[in-house]
């Protein structure tokens, strides 16, 4: 079965501190952040200082599925995880939050990011003794914490917050207070909330603070600690040596669009997107046609910046999340539009524009273009609302290499033809930061956009060799 | 957990005659038709005249789960249903296809309607003998065919389906042949189709035809019966005293925006809706907001017609098919946002009109425009693309008494005023036959619109007595 | 997966009427009869009035795996049944008690036995119009019942009952009372039992009197109808045209040791057998080994008998009831064993007298022997505390060809060569006959000996024809 | 439910080295093992040097429920464990064997027994910086080898094993060889097996070796490693400081009568206490009867002794394994006898002699008395075939504390009393020494008879101030 995106986030991470339903917020919380995860949940919860822990593979309605399963974490505070994993099996020893068992203290862990020296600093610890417990980067900060020399918890976290390297968004539950991490340059976004109540919440996404009904309080800052215990929150910072560098793809693809990142509304920003990708397109169209369900919103600000009507030309079922049942070979071009279909009466005869925010194998525009030629388009011209995906990311998506990626390997002319189109036009890099419009004095707007210019914000370290390896080859697909 | 929608469709039906994978074949169009009935699914195959089924409660991809459940159904044809059931529990007994073994013979059954004359048909024929293993109303033509006095099958088939009244439309699997037949009105959508390989295809909706890589060839008319064998297609009709009225509610909600019914595609079809609501409508706004995924077309139509911009002011959360922990009651007015959230950077200090395709007991809009209001809305304006929905439907929607409509109890203004809206505008009916266009020369534009002027296309029969009864109760709600 | 034992009995009955906790009590009593059957049970309870069912495949203590499903079994009666499936594919269809309703009453209906017209009824049945919903002989006395021309219910029932012909024992919940039926041969055991609250029981063995703390009161006789309903426990006879016939083989397999037939104890039946077959036997030997768990009491006999001493030389695995993978080819033989092992340390140099109850196929045995053989015995004298097993069985046990049975097949010496033993030496009919003790004025001692000498107590129908064809064959096995 | 039996075995391994099959082979074995743990279950594979693990809770069949679970364990060697967990909740993490993954190598380990300075050492290794991911004593033993300053794997490992102290016998996987080491008293049984094909087998019991067709070849001494690789099998010793003191509970009441323990066969050693208990009995009586199953083996011997018959006067119900369902409080009474009945033709009017193997709380042998008493027995004699429990144990078996033993707080005539026997007659000390004959040299014939004497073969450590606590108590418990 083919996915119609293939894209993947790396983990959501909640939290919350003060609410005697702690573990059912979290679980509601991580519900709403299930997009950035599907392979597998958790919440450990804190109850008067005893952690207690559920986890396993599946969405969080699957993991939690019976009463009792909530009904055990006790406890005022919790936090939770909802994980993609990258390798192929998933395992349970990889499902968060981690609980730390400890003679004379316990720690709850979550993590969402990637560490790009992960290896090198596992190496050290094993030589130390270290036994890890799953193949999980997230370990690795559980096993600095305990061998630092630093006197006390927020001393040795410290430490190892600086030892650790990448993209990290750490949530960490203690006996007596629970504490959020960021790394310096803030690649993943990580918000706090407050209910009515005074409950302190933690989320990857604003959109969790609507379903729980908590309000926005502010984001955390490159290089940023917050710790909330009995007495309140508080902040403090592991280094001042930050540059904000947050992934452009949260706005691009990954985050809901109800959720703000630093005070852009994702939705907001994605029309922008489609209202710029319509002023830098040159060609003639008859109606827009957004890809469901990630593009509607860039699909209506191009409309809007055309003129262009906005026409729904594919339904999405929304019946696919899980299909047991592989079609035989025969049947494989069927089963794929179980997934999407064309809507014939509307594109029948029309030079349609499909928008869609990326292209990154291009196998599934190829298969969206043959369907709407298919249903009776006259012309079907794709307009991608970000630039060509190029680059491998190491801080936190899923893709480390730069085989799988037809823009690394293909000119546009090449991809358009691959995919069938009568044209392929991208959103070039300043549109797209000019449209996100976070911050205009940082470099690159205060984003990341590493995997469309290969320009990356910190030394790779493990992945540097890997790398450059892999720029000098050029491969052909299809 | 609330349903964002409690309108119910009481199920869909997929048969196919001639392919090598034809069970694999009905489970793709039965995905393709999972939004007409989400408590059970069922295939029966015929292998050279030996039928096998697999049914059982749950989702198309839950009920064939195991690679197993499929590979058993071996077999040149099939037939397949999806259902919803309408009494409280859900049992496996009533999950069809139906499979009918005898000595002589062996048939399978499915259905989708609602007969009006059940209640009478069954006692006549537990009076001679008959003994009912299930429930359902579609085990009811099993036993008149088998107590018919008529000599070969076609003629005790015509016999039964004269004797059942209201709205149905069968399918059957015999050993050597695949027939379809429609009720009188043809208030139910069944449509033949063809595959590239000559295989004959029956589909409650085109969506269908689609995803299998058919072809529509046409829909059934009112009192006709289809047969399939070896010889090819051939028709016939069982009664002659037939007049269209399709169920509007396929047209405003059930079906899926890319079937055509009777040639008029769904999505068309509310589009127009949208648009001739924006024609009905008398107040200024900045905004329309339609509710996901429902609604989106007729919020297109609404937006084009009024030249408001359409914006995303509603997300619907992606998983939320099953969600198996209930919130305590603290926690329900959370629990709700899970499924669906306001956009706030969307729709702040805008004046919102937010279209929905109906109402039915009301809860869920005042719930909607409460989560608008909240998310800082200065107004909204709720505009629904269909009349008021104030009578009960006796063929096949789940709807059976008055009590728990609240158009059937209040005034509009009294509505407007429970939903906490701060207009509220129906579709007329005259705008509605006008807007779905199908045959002008029919009474009601050849459309059922019973539930919202309680003029009943055929005799009420056992529903009679209820009904009368229901007109004159006046029950006020909240 | 090789099984000790293939002789399979057809299902137990269970029912109480007067309790409060009627469900729960079921539940015990289909739990202490679940030797009877393995592949599914179920429970009907009546709840003033309103049956109540649940069934599936699987245990006991599998069907009623979750809290909810015995709880929603409310009301102060019910009847339970478990079931072996003789049929390949075990279907829930088939699963009783079966439940049926009409518009004017509705009845629960259990079944133990195997009908000898069931071809011949349900032809005639269809042909009136009748659907079976399973494929079970059981469902045929409801549908006997319904086409009655007779006034009552009683009526219809005895109508039906002679209609039925073979060996059952039925057990029926209707909305005011509980009926229990016995074949006018009294093949299979049915008991009444009291419990302190006044509460009635009906159970196919006295075992499950013991578990649910209730006190034998009588069995019930041959022709014999028994009604239990507010006023108490009445009687009649729906035939006089009766013989007493109990299958023998309850006692000498089936049943359990501590369940009374006719007020004699199965386990000291058993121990006869074995002093009967001491007497019987002609050889040297030095210990005696019973085949566990079946054959403990006749080795008992036997040891005793014979002044020899009894010896656990083989043991039974207690984790064997489920195992779900299958041992590879080349494992087969090891797998074997995972069952049954034997003890070097006792049977070794040994002349073991290897009591076994019975000799299907003779596979068992002869693996038996060969475990014996290979954990060092010096001689196995194998002596089956029954005679040989020549003849199919039509009234409830699950030999239905000779094809199968090795004493169809070979003479007893053929079979000693075989199974590989030393000696074989089976217990005369009149030694069974006399062991059991049961009533010595009566044909064969008040037993079914028909699969030991062919002489049937009734006429056979259906199966004439095909036990006559089967006489003629001989089949060389191994 | 009431347990039958409330003493537990902590546990029992089995390996393989040399077969095409190995973790089919060790299922096998394991599920011969399953009496020694029913809570959990797994098996690693060695598949040339590449580690794969599988483990659940649940038993042997239920964890390796799907073809998958066991095909996926390919490899030439396998080591396998199942668990019987102390702590109340069964958690995944605790099952075995675990797999301890490093950058530079890999291990797998099973273990069997209980440490007796498990908290001090660990308390010490988190000093050092080390994460422990269980909450099982076993993991020590890996920590413990990491942190060795010795070079190679051997010499850590024995320097780990002078480390621990208590009872165990481990089992590892490297990529290269399989370990096995049994601590200095011998308390657990550990064997060395062979396969006809040249594979080596190592296993808690002897009965895994009938399974899987090997041949016993000696079983492990105290504080010696055996070490099997591709050139065979080695052996070694960490200590010479040993001393045999075999746990006389293995021949009492854990191990299958079908093993033998350092030559001693089980059921053998059983009967030999049942007729010294026999000598030591002082009463008049009329039969025996054991408690089946465990007791069944000292009934015979007693009853050969006493001359008396040896009757099955209690019925052991097959399927009680698994019950999902608990009787509410007014049914428990009737519940426990789900599992055990009492045969009334046996015992009425008998004076009983009620052999059994040991007596925890009471409460078992009180219900049992109970039990043949409402049968009918006249009188109960209660023959205990050990002394009595009167000390915890704290190398193994579940009793690490004296409140829940009712000879540790009552007389021989108390106990008799409250179980309300006629008499009460338990095995002496010396009686079972001499009836199990192992090795009369040594302190208590090499057998550990602390739990009966409370003299422990080693210092406490740990435990030290919890045991002499203990002693001052005396409870009252009924």
């Amino acid at each position: 079965m083919y996915e119609v995106k293939s894209l993947n986030e790396e983990c959501g991470i909640f939290g919350i501190w003060g609410h005697p339903q702690a573990a059912q917020i979290t679980y509601f919380g991580l519900h709403s952040l299930q997009h950035r995860g599907q392979e597998g949940a958790g919440i450990l919860s804190n109850n008067q200082g005893k952690l207690i822990g559920h986890r396993d593979i599946g969405l969080v309605s699957e993991v939690f599925r019976n009463p009792g399963d909530l009904e055990k974490l006790k406890g005022t505070a919790a936090i939770g995880h909802v994980r993609y994993a990258t390798a192929g099996e998933a395992s349970i020893d990889n499902i968060q939050p981690f609980h730390f068992k400890f003679q004379d203290m316990q720690f709850g862990l979550a993590h969402n990011g990637n560490l790009t020296n992960a290896v090198s600093l596992r190496r050290q610890l094993e030589n130390k003794g270290a036994i890890f417990s799953s193949t999980s980067d997230t370990e690795i900060l559980a096993h600095l914490i305990r061998h630092s020399k630093q006197k006390d918890f927020m001393g040795k976290l410290k430490e190892a917050l600086n030892a650790v390297k990448g993209g990290f968004a750490y949530l960490l539950m203690l006996e007596d207070k629970m504490i959020a991490a960021l790394d310096p340059n803030g690649f993943r976004p990580v918000s706090v909330g407050k209910m009515k109540n005074g409950a302190w919440i933690i989320s990857s996404e604003t959109c969790a603070f609507e379903v729980v009904g908590a309000e926005w309080v502010r984001d955390l800052k490159p290089g940023e600690i917050v710790v909330v215990d009995t007495e309140g929150l508080h902040n403090d910072y592991f280094t001042a040596d930050t540059q904000l560098a947050v992934c452009s793809m949260e706005y691009i693809y990954f985050a809901r669009p109800d959720s703000n990142i630093h005070g852009i509304n994702v939705h907001t920003a994605r029309k922008r997107m489609g209202a710029q990708l319509a002023r830098e397109f040159g060609h003639e169209a008859d109606i827009v046609v957004g890809v469901p369900n990630s593009s509607l919103s860039a699909a209506m600000g191009f409309a809007e910046a055309s003129g262009l009507p906005n026409e729904m030309g594919l339904i999405k079922n929304q019946y696919t999340q899980r299909t047991f049942i592989q079609p035989t070979q025969e049947l494989r071009e069927q089963g794929v539009r179980m997934k999407l279909s064309a809507v014939s009466g509307v594109v029948k005869d029309k030079r349609v524009v499909m928008i869609d925010d990326s292209i990154v194998r291009g196998t599934t525009s190829r298969r969206i273009v043959q369907l709407l030629k298919e249903a009776g388009a006259r012309e079907v011209h794709v307009a991608i609302g970000s630039p060509p995906l190029a680059y491998p990311c190491f801080y936190g998506i899923d893709i480390q290499t730069r085989r799988e990626l037809i823009a690394a390997n293909h000119t546009v002319e090449e991809t358009r033809a691959i995919i069938g189109a009568d044209s392929l036009t991208y959103l070039s890099i300043d549109g797209l930061i000019q449209s996100i419009g976070l911050d205009t004095a940082a470099p690159n707007g205060g984003l990341c956009v590493a995997y469309f210019d290969g320009q990356y914000p910190t030394p790779l370290y493990d992945y540097e060799e890997e790398y450059h390896k892999s720029l000098k080859e050029r491969i052909s697909f299809y």
